[in-house]
């Protein structure tokens, strides 16, 4: 791991789960692709290889965005909170962000 | 409670803390200006006034953005992601977002 990535980590307040959530938001048109959660080894996974990677809570595993649905997110510019608990992720999208087909995952109104 | 809003507390699937993530955006950029979380009667003062009301989880009390900074947020439209597990609400946004007087809290990059 190098050093950039090492102190961005002592930024990162996870939370009792040793988790942080993730907003996805697209580069260009600031569009909010959807929500995600990333422990340490996702977050490093992210910034050494520019791709997305995900914690998946219900999986219980590292979930590489796209890994299956070839749907990637590469990572253009990671920033963090104010209170360190929080990740805005500006990516750029292959295809759709969401599983269920749509652009991004906030298609329902309510 | 309006039967709308009644409606849309049945989609929200909050957390075993009984909280949602929410993730403010600005209505007309697309800035994202912070993340945030709501329990049931936050939810339920947003939309019944239309000013982002949140939960604090430090001191454990409702808190209506802007109370006390005036810099508050106006609810332009909510949505929730396919999974029912997070909210995005467009805001129209008065002043800075973040206490600390940027206008997002996203003003690090790692």
């Amino acid at each position: 791991m190098n050093a950039k990535i090492e102190s961005a980590l002592k930024k990162i307040a996870f939370n009792d789960e040793g988790l942080v959530p993730v907003i996805a938001q697209r580069h260009d048109t600031g569009e909010v692709l959807m929500h995600a959660w990333m422990n340490r080894d996702a977050f490093i996974k992210t910034m050494e290889s520019g791709q997305m990677t995900y914690w998946s809570r219900s999986r219980k595993a590292l979930w590489r965005k796209g890994e299956t649905s070839g749907h990637t997110q590469a990572l253009k510019e990671m920033r963090i909170d104010c209170d360190g608990d929080t990740l805005l992720a500006r990516v750029e999208q292959v295809g759709p962000a969401c599983h269920t087909g749509a652009e991004n995952c906030f298609f329902e109104k309510l």
